[in-house]
């Protein structure tokens, strides 16, 4: 194997094209090895074996600089960076992560894992190089999918106005993570593919690119003579390249949406061997309520940018027809644009993971709330135990939207509160809504819930007790119900359990009628503790006879952690939780 | 007068060629009065006179929508929308916002300040239009400076998407803010102009746009002409139309980057009346500081998104050369860049107004501080008593940064601290560090701070007391020790009173040794309550044997308040933070 005795770029720049070739199959055996038994993002990766290779064939990282867009497509960069073994050897599978990481090796400059940002990263990079008045290759990759996010075309700029050398690769496989929409950049992209790039009104040149076009994205050898062609160029440089998602594994190459990321699947048929989701779940009753209130109100519409397929698959999308619409990887687009819906009479209901929204915090701002627009957000992947990786923490959410005026963050305990909060946001005119969408098992309680929504920051008391109240917030309200059992078990208090729902405002009502009878208020929330719902609380009680104990994980960009062991580490076990109070009892 | 006639377009569209030109002279001779008495936005409104007469005299607002980006050049359909008497009577100066603003006028339908939001809320506007099967135009308008936004690259990707009516008016005036970078879109505009539109590449065009373009952007003919060519059209058409910024005032021509905002002023010699600045300020003592490291260190670089004139006037970014960078009106890409230009090691310090970092959650979060990059960020304008309208509101900065991991925020309470503070954040390479410069009169020590900042969280204990501790944030620390003098002649007692100067991480040792002789702890902070600093101490001291107290003002879209007053409803006044904690001591 050829790939194994390659351990640094240098070592594959003494390769004759024949090994080359050989270092391609090899990487592409060892994806379809690593990611169908651990799962990743495979399309991209499949796409890209040739034109990695070639890229450490011609240009020479690290000084040479590399800069991935989102990165998850570096996964053949990491095997010919030192890394070959976490893709060979199963037992490593986990020594390295999705994305481009400068704690492994000097060739990752950056931790990246949203979309859009390579570009202006890159123009920075070699702006520093020109302060320094060094000489090198500034080269960054990015997809025709996160081309539509405006940091990109703002990054184009820049490179543009710098003039000097950097070489952007558009790494075309005609797909975002969804099927691309049609118009805008990506009509613009078809008609230079389709002209092989001699359309009219090319968009790259018009921003003053010296733009080349490779129609044969995945030919080892065109793609070496265009990088040599261009390497060391004294200006700014871009290679539109067009390549094929999955190319190389047909069931790949032919459903390319599925098989954007995912896993564990059989390699040889391509079948996804998750089992089979037949129960409910929050997800599952979230997209059935969307569907039906599309069905019935044509004024309704579900907005997302470029992640469709986890609220609504192809089926669906195709039912809800213009109902739907996917801007493309462009957050700020779908906030503001929702925001422009609700004024003019639509229902929009936009739908967006944690990690991402935080792409939109003057949007929500400026356009949402200041405007005080009936913009239903559905919040998900929003908890200490979803998304692990550093560049993908979701429990930020809380401090990031809580604190904007005019918003009302709800945190449902159940499926029946979810559908009846879901509801009233949608119906409502009066406010921005979001919704926490729960993270973890359906909780049902068979009751239907009735709560009058608009009668805002009104908790739920579900228990009535003295001396402890507790308030569990969305996903952890379970948790404040196994802490009072456990004070009525072992301590035989009666602690008051609180359901705050409204995670936006404080139940002052409630909180005033708890000092008579209570000495202590603990909060649990799973989010990050710093700026979020329990220190309202607490400075809300700051001066009354009461003590209050916050939970929430400490501030810190954790990364592939287990969610118990980091939970556990800040404290929120029963068993701690319940010392405390214990402790601060009279 | 004829504009005292027109109480509606319906007025204007009756008025004969002959009057509608009167009508333009009058509301030109109306903003030279105004804004030369009164201030506000210059340049813009002059140049966009002729257009926004004929946009009200072929459109029919507000059955077709018109959406102004920014908002700034909207004095002149302000006048033509009921609202004359606000530029015609001094009395009623105050009556209308600087921005469109629906409490005010059905013509107006958002509440803009930011750029580059336009296109997206159009598009949003527009579809719902569609969804409702109705017909009418939606007409957006955006300044050339504006369209180097990456969300108005969003919004046209979505327009052209969309592929049904909707109007976008560039107005281009060959000026964002200050003098427009060269390069990118900059350069395809100028091309576009200096073919008359027939230049080859034209980015417009290749994102799906109908393109017209208009070199007599201030001829009232020209643009009616072109306005009913493309009413009513059944897809996206974008009008290029090139302006004067200043039109028709000579010394505004002449002088765009002075004229763009500001005054009042002399109307007939265009000189500003303000008091000339000859003493320091916290300014321009971080200009000096600024100018000083770029002269003595080549790697040094100074970072802004499309308003360089805060920091450096015009001969002093000449004097910095390539050391200086002004992005345009992107925010986004000023962060990133400046991540990129840490990595490889320059010194890149970004300056930017609170209420625009806002803009940036993401890059700050996923660029700078997930890959701890020392970045040096200064915050103007973060403050309750800086931008008092709803759309510029620069208090919302520590909810927003503070509980970023990794970052480290400063708040310098004098000259010599933000000085020493200054100079550890360009050399130190350990941290993102951002510093919120003070606002309000300069306040200086005498003696030369020698901190060592590199020891996080470290508080200044600036007088020792006991019973009552009072943590003055920044801004507010002259406050603390007023508070302090008070409790000390009124009652006898000497409190504490510290000095935090970081916002981002707390001083535990220092709260836990509060505990045994104190028993209030006063936190006053210069921002909003919710999610600040004040509630993090409160969390922290919730269980310890002390009452905790935070000053704030309550979130809200405060818009055009009087600092003091706002305050005072927030009971931030002496008196009031003298008697609370009177109240609960024993």
């Amino acid at each position: 194997m050829v790939l194994e005795t390659i351990s640094s770029p240098q070592d594959l720049k003494q390769l004759s094209r024949e090994d080359l070739r050989r270092v391609v199959d090899e990487a592409r055996q060892a994806l379809l090895e690593k990611t169908s038994q651990h799962g990743g993002h495979n399309g991209p990766n499949f796409g890209m074996v040739e034109m990695t290779v070639a890229m450490h064939y011609v240009f020479n990282s690290p000084v040479d600089k590399f800069i991935f867009d989102v990165s998850h497509q570096s996964y053949v960069h990491k095997m010919l960076t030192g890394r070959a073994q976490a893709f060979l050897d199963s037992a490593h599978y986990d020594d390295v992560s999705g994305y481009t990481n400068p704690k492994e090796s000097e060739h990752d400059l950056f931790t990246i894992g949203h979309t859009s940002t390579s570009l202006s990263l890159a123009s920075g990079v070699a702006k520093a190089r020109d302060l320094k008045d060094e000489v090198y290759n500034v080269v960054a990759v990015i997809g025709d999918g996160s081309l539509s996010g405006g940091m990109a075309y703002e990054g184009l700029n820049q490179i543009a106005t710098e003039g000097t050398n950097t070489i952007v690769i558009v790494n075309d496989n005609e797909q975002s993570i969804a099927i691309n929409p049609t118009g805008g950049i990506y009509t613009a992209l078809r008609d230079l593919r389709e002209s092989k790039g001699q359309a009219d009104n090319n968009l790259f040149k018009a921003l003053g690119f010296d733009y080349h076009y490779l129609d044969a994205g995945n030919d080892l050898d065109q793609l070496i003579a265009l990088f040599e062609e261009v390497k060391d160029a004294n200006h700014p440089v871009l290679l539109h390249i067009h390549t094929q998602k999955g190319h190389g594994v047909s069931f790949m190459e032919e459903n390319r949406e599925a098989f954007h990321a995912g896993g564990p699947y059989n390699p040889e048929t391509g079948e996804y061997l998750r089992a089979s989701n037949a129960s409910e779940t929050y997800n599952s009753i979230t997209t059935s309520f969307v569907l039906d209130k599309i069905k019935n109100d044509q004024t309704v519409i579900a907005v997302n940018a470029g992640t469709p397929m986890f609220m609504l698959n192809q089926d669906q999308r195709k039912q809800a027809g213009k109902q739907f619409v996917d801007v493309g990887i462009a957050e700020e687009e779908a906030a503001t644009m929702a925001a422009g819906l609700a004024k003019n009479g639509a229902k929009p209901i936009w739908y967006v993971a944690a990690p991402f929204m935080q792409r939109t915090y003057d949007q929500w701002s400026h356009d949402i709330a200041l405007n005080n627009l009936p913009v239903t957000t559905l919040v998900y992947s929003a908890s200490v135990s979803a998304m692990n990786d550093e560049s993908h923490l979701g429990f930020f959410d809380i401090p990031f939207l809580a604190h904007i005026p005019n918003v009302v963050y709800l945190a449902p305990t159940s499926k029946e509160e979810h559908l009846a909060m879901l509801d009233w946001a949608v119906e409502q005119n009066e406010h921005p809504v979001a919704i926490r969408i729960p993270v973890g098992p359906l909780r049902e309680t068979g009751i239907v819930d009735t709560t009058d929504y608009s009668i805002l920051n009104k908790n739920q008391v579900t228990q009535n007790g003295n001396k402890v109240a507790i308030f569990g917030l969305g996903n952890f309200y379970a948790l404040a119900e196994e802490v009072a059992k456990e004070l009525a078990a072992k301590h035989g208090i009666t602690a008051t359990i609180v359901n705050p729902k409204f995670i936006t405002g404080l139940d002052e009502e409630l909180l005033d009628s708890l000092e008579s009878d209570h000495q202590v208020v603990v909060t649990l929330e799973d989010g990050v503790l710093e700026g979020g719902y329990g220190q309202m609380v607490a400075s809300y009680l700051g001066d009354a006879d009461l003590k209050v104990q916050n939970y929430g994980v400490e501030k810190a960009f954790h990364d592939r952690y287990n969610a118990q062991e980091l939970l556990a580490e800040n404290g929120i076990t029963v068993d701690n939780i319940v010392k405390n109070i214990i402790k601060v009892l009279d």
